[in-house]
């Protein structure tokens, strides 16, 4: 049979990327188990193509992503904020733990999920004072304890003061949600409102 | 000009009656307001009608509810459970603190209704294991440090394991958030793989 571990070097280099790029987070662990190869060998490619290891990678990141909020603040964004392109897209990850989860089924509680999405939405609108109006959300499949959730919000659509906010929530390479926020700016109605004093 | 506060005492009970069935959490001081009265004509009233004030009749309902829990445990629930007929409809109460708030616009941070609504629709099931599959919701007004939001959830539909749960929260008399949550019963599935053990 011919695995994923017989595949030739350049395929699993480009591969190896593709999974890097779609989620930061995987650590060699997790790239050993998604290749089918050692552990060694994804040190090995990740030497060669030069790319950092994870906590390098996020810690790179992050970096710049909190200086940039605006519509909200560092501790009201649930997950931690890793990229945020402000106007366009941003990336969060939530570590699942026990308290999170409902104890009956040992699943995270969908409201993480939701806060999670819904504050990187905001996170994303380029202005002081942005809410959201209404959002529609999917949740794919259960999330458990010590999984690691990664948001990516982008905004699809900007009519006047609206955006419209997809986001997409991976465990690995699997969707586990998906919502769809429509946020307003209020900010000229706010800035009216305190003129008119 | 004509006021409520002239209105004929008869009238004045149906509409107390109606308030307070709608909104148990309604004090004298809400229902003064709501009436165009002074507190002593509403003390006056619901003696003559028998309905005890806010905190007897919260704690009547409430004595009974999180009792009747089955999906979800009593901390999971967000806001107060003050009334649950399961697999029927139930009531919650979240008191905003300042901590719910989104430092910014000092409006209530939008997960905080979502985990309301979604944590009543998960306690009406009458079931074990209960998980949110899908759910639209809508923020209609921003709510602020103080105000009681009131979520009343109603099963409108069931279709072998999929119930439709229909959620609106109140202040006062105030639509501050609608919702839809499509709500699986998962515990045959569940005895399901446990008897394949």
């Amino acid at each position: 049979m011919m695995g994923r571990n017989n595949m030739v070097k350049s395929d699993r280099h480009e591969l190896l990327t593709r999974y890097i790029n779609g989620n930061p987070f995987l650590t060699d662990d997790d790239l050993a188990q998604l290749l089918g190869v050692s552990i060694q060998t994804v040190r090995l490619d990740r030497a060669e193509l030069a790319i950092p290891e994870m906590r390098e990678r996020v810690k790179k990141m992050a970096r710049g992503a909190y200086q940039n909020l605006r519509a909200i603040e560092d501790h009201e964004v649930v997950g931690e904020l890793v990229n945020l392109d402000i106007g366009h897209q941003g990336l969060s990850i939530l570590l699942v733990n026990e308290e999170m989860t409902l104890r009956k089924t040992r699943v995270l509680d969908g409201q993480y999920l939701f806060a999670q999405a819904n504050s990187l939405a905001l996170a994303l609108i380029d202005t002081e004072v942005a809410l959201t109006g209404t959002s529609k959300v999917s949740f794919k499949r259960p999330v458990f304890r010590g999984e690691k959730v990664v948001a990516r919000a982008v905004i699809t659509r900007k009519k006047g003061n609206k955006y419209m906010v997809r986001v997409s929530s991976h465990v690995q390479d699997e969707l586990v949600f998906q919502g769809k926020f429509l946020v307003f700016d209020l900010s000229e109605e706010v800035n009216r409102l305190e003129n008119s004093y």
